[in-house]
């Protein structure tokens, strides 16, 4: 019998008889001949149907089969460098087919369809190339986020989703009601990472956080998902030095891995090979007033928004990190520069080709009068976070860490303009559904 | 400058000077001589300091040292197979000291403390070696779910965790509000994974799940971790397959990963060296049949509970799968046998040693008509399934997958007899603190 393979490895098999299982996804012929696109999920192969081959209820079936139609297909593997579709080049010559099911009429044709139509029918949306192609990268971006982690001494410890109280204030939060106490979903890992190092040194959490803001950017969505690696005895630079190593390594992979993948999204793919450490360091200072000399104006104090990050990011030919904002843009949490204490031990990386911001991180406080006062500052509910401030009565350490958002990386290293099409359901201000 | 190193890695650096990083679980000696047993995160070390070797003030300091104070200590490695701790039986002969924080006195005492509190200071209890040990075969559990999935054609497909409708009744889901419309926290990401065959071939989901059931027993956690796999072209004897060589994958992989964490928690390892492909099979009718038989009385058509899944797993000698479950106990897109719709095809696989299921899956319904008549004999809403039954309109194909419990597959290999102690925050029917 032939054996059973997948297309990304049919190069394997020239000359051999092969079974295919898979969907149709184009056709075209007439006559005595037939073009039947194959997809398997694995790849795209032509299966080429000659009358004199295959039994005439074969070539019929085939002859009428619907798009999207799930089938069976057997043949020869050939060489053919004008095949489409395979890399490489290779199309089967049938010796057999076998429909599975005949596809009613398939709603999304090869035409231009609304963005609203495309995402009611995410589920069949999701099977043509460009959207197979992005989320191809994005298994092997989290990949290559756990192999590096798992291979530089971070142990993966889950924290929590639902949570008693708020990282960065309850105004985007989503609330459920846990047994009569309201509970919120997670927008971070982070204070429960704190924790966790006290125990394994370094660890990551990496799950689902939520943002309920009423915000329709093509950068935001209520779902997304984050990794958050934390670090004890580590300070300001080691932070910076990790998050470089860690960030090539993952674009990099996806370069060396989505070959294939990347060239279906006609992704320029020369900017991502610069990407290699060490990347460029500049302080808020640096960058209010290089935004100032480019005519971007821009207050010192002010958080950057999209034209400031964008303008930035194109002052360099990599990411480049800006550390050391106003401690009153960032969380309550961060650590005081020592002798200046209106700035923070902060950083953000900002991706080129105006991508954003797509890590957060820095120096976390480690004195337990410091943070006590900070809390007290920020009104926050002193009682929620007693565990919190207990990580700086018993063996404190100076410590850092960060958070990298997965769909602004994919869509980045994809160089696709909207962040809905990174993630399989996008949950959208006005989507969820399906 | 003596080199930082990590304690796991403390048999390669014999007879060199070192630096480690961590904090002091345990201290004694006296006049002379200080022994401080310190742990970094990834393993624990004696440090011997002698008087003469070391300053008087770093004398002094180890002297008054209090329990989980943070401490930088150098020192020779010296080979001592009676050195407790480190594997292979390593101590450092203390150079010098730094002490980093001095801690408040400790509240968790080497002594027995309720489980109250203990849950109450969880930050600060995952630091004692059991929890330490217990969290660190997860993690190893976690990647050789990852690696084995990656390394046999399953994509890493995420699955929302905010969904519009439920996956089986809406009783035990939490629910929140989604900018005016009511969403729940998914039970599962299944359904999902049933569209993103379509596009992927075999695809797997991992990511946190929630049941908001009222129940205490040791099994059941309100928000836990599960990994479904689904695959396109596999029937129910494909499904156990890939199962068994899953299953066993995870284990022995925790086997040879974490074999000191194994001995902390003094797990007897034999009952998991069996745990090797092929499972044992038997069909619900037979299990009925053998409890029965056994005195553990059970009527055909009703579910088993603890008792009766502990009897099965009892006459075995590793995890045995229970197929062809009555329809009934099933959920609705169970695929019914052909000719004998009264059962259908699904499958349980049952640990060892009283842990239960531990997996449920089975092959689902693939024709449209039954899939509509199942969800209008369930009563369910029509409206929110029109894209899953989708799915059976275009290219459907016989499909089978599977759920695996995190939670409960580290209980079963670390021989722990709660669940709460196998995820770093749990969350319980009393508790969502810390």
């Amino acid at each position: 019998m032939p054996q059973d393979i997948r297309i990304e490895d049919i190069a394997s098999y020239e000359g051999q008889e092969v079974t295919i299982k898979g969907w149709l996804s184009l056709k075209t012929g007439k006559g005595k001949l037939q073009f039947l696109r194959v997809r398997d999920g694995t790849g795209v192969v032509q299966a080429v149907l000659l009358r004199k081959d295959v039994s005439p209820e074969a070539f019929e079936s085939a002859r009428r089969l619907s798009l999207e139609s799930s089938l069976i297909v057997t043949g020869i593997v050939r060489a053919d460098e004008r095949a489409p579709g395979t890399p490489g080049g290779y199309e089967l010559s049938v010796t057999d087919l076998q429909v599975v099911h005949e596809a009613q009429e398939y709603p999304i044709a090869p035409k231009e369809h609304s963005v609203e139509f495309l995402m009611d029918n995410r589920h069949l949306w999701l099977r043509s190339s460009r959207q197979w192609a992005i989320l191809r990268v994005r298994a092997t971006v989290v990949r290559a986020i756990r192999h590096w982690l798992d291979g530089h001494g971070f142990l993966n410890v889950d924290t929590p989703i639902l949570t008693p109280a708020a990282c960065e204030g309850t105004s985007t939060l989503f609330e459920t009601d846990y047994f009569g106490e309201p509970a919120y979903l997670t927008q971070s890992g982070q204070l429960y990472n704190e924790a966790t190092i006290g125990a394994f040194g370094k660890v990551y959490c990496f799950g689902p956080t939520f943002r309920a803001e009423k915000s329709k950017t093509r950068r935001h969505l209520m779902e997304f998902w984050m990794v958050e690696p934390e670090m004890a005895f580590a300070d300001l630079e080691e932070c910076m030095r990790v998050q470089e190593e860690f960030v090539s390594y993952i674009v990099q992979t996806a370069l060396r891995e989505r070959a294939p993948e990347l060239d279906i999204l006609e992704r320029d793919t020369a900017p991502l090979q610069r990407v290699q450490p060490p990347f460029p360091r500049i302080s808020y200072d640096q960058a209010v007033e290089m935004l100032n000399r480019g005519g971007v104006a821009i207050t010192w104090g002010e958080d950057f928004g999209s034209p400031h990050e964008t303008y930035i990011a194109e002052q360099f030919d990599r990411p480049v990190f800006v550390h050391h904002y106003p401690s009153q843009c960032k969380a309550f949490y961060m650590e005081p520069e020592p002798g200046r204490p209106e700035v923070c031990r902060s950083v953000d990386l900002l991706a080129p080709e105006g991508y954003g911001e797509i890590i957060g991180g820095g120096e976390r406080m480690s004195r337990l009068e410091l943070l006590e006062e900070a809390i007290q500052r920020h009104n926050l509910p002193r009682q929620a976070y007693e565990w919190y401030l207990d990580l700086r009565r018993f063996g404190s350490v100076p410590h850092s860490g960060f958070g990298l958002g997965v769909e602004r990386t994919v869509a980045w290293i994809c160089g696709i303009s909207h962040i809905r099409e990174t993630i399989p359901f996008p949950r959208t201000l006005q989507r969820i559904y399906p």
